[in-house]
């Protein structure tokens, strides 16, 4: 069983992120989604395991003490992590694992994993940005304007991730990333076995 | 106009490298093939500046010394080699360059030019590209040996090139390139112009 890839996608809120990563995941089956660990209450309709692993602040410093923390960050008062054990088990049965993250997430897990692949999703533009969280209805303008603002910083990581796809029209998203995929496995230092089982 | 990029195609005799870029071109009119010098006689059917470049001996060596070669090589007594020119006037067009090329040539251009683009094209294995080189019927048994041969020599010059294709489907090898091609694309190094101009 070939081992899967540890894929580390970032991007600004409102981007369309999970409609990409949703879109992918249903034409490969080969692609699963992390899942987080939080301190947070859980919300109506929430499920543990399956949105996130609902935790208490105990045992969530724990695992900080014990290093079982893919990455981990505060956020509004509640933490949040990815434990590293349920994504190396996914990867060693085979699946290619999105951790889909903050950016702030993303290259800790870079430094933790460099062997991770990154891909920084971004907007064709900030208006379209702006016009996308307008267009959801729950934000008022002050909160679209504070994430514009989370946006610009984000940007200015972004360099730091392998790939960058701007998520224009879906499908082309969901293309580019599985082109990034497939190209990844033909590298050479993926492929070099073949090589020597020929000769 | 964005520049196109150099593409260094290689793999042994008889795996089907010039099939597999052919069938590319075809997809995408933003791929152009080369056209090699060479000093032999041409053919009957042969067309200057469309199958080679015929051109002298003494031109080839005025050539030379000025440095006017992406590579050349020595073969069964005449020159070949890759005119550095007409190459750089169609990158400068946006036109994205294959030189399909020996394992030789294929190191001296990656040599001369880093930012190229260098893919193996291998076959599924040696019984297959033993068959596929009898399966041609102008070549007798002991060319065939000679050219498996050769082919093992190449598979060790392989690791050398960024990416590994094996041509075992025509359409799988062509959609395996185009996925270089497009994942080369959104390397970070190209894209990061798009987030300057969004912030």
């Amino acid at each position: 069983m070939k081992k899967g890839r540890l894929i580390v996608i970032s991007g600004p809120s409102g981007v369309g992120k999970g409609t990409v990563v949703k879109a992918l995941m249903a034409q490969d089956p080969r692609v699963k989604l992390s899942v987080s660990a939080t301190t947070r209450e859980m919300r109506p309709g929430e499920v543990h395991g399956v949105h996130y692993y609902f935790i208490s602040r105990e045992e969530f410093e724990q695992m900080i003490r014990e290093d079982r923390f893919l990455e981990h960050a505060q956020y509004v008062g509640n933490r949040y992590g990815t434990p590293e054990e349920p994504v190396d088990r996914m990867l060693e049965q085979g699946y290619d694992v999105i951790l889909e993250i903050e950016v702030q997430g993303g290259l800790q897990i870079m430094q933790r994993r460099p062997d991770a692949i990154s891909v920084f999703i971004a907007a064709p533009s900030f208006e379209i940005l702006g016009g996308r969280l307008r267009g959801r209805g729950d934000t008022d303008e002050e909160k679209v304007l504070m994430r514009l603002q989370q946006a610009r910083m984000e940007y200015l990581v972004a360099p730091q991730y392998q790939y960058i796809v701007v998520n224009d029209k879906l499908e082309d998203a969901v293309s580019d990333l599985r082109s990034i995929l497939r190209a990844e496995a033909l590298k050479t230092e993926h492929q070099q076995h073949l090589l020597k089982e020929a000769l």
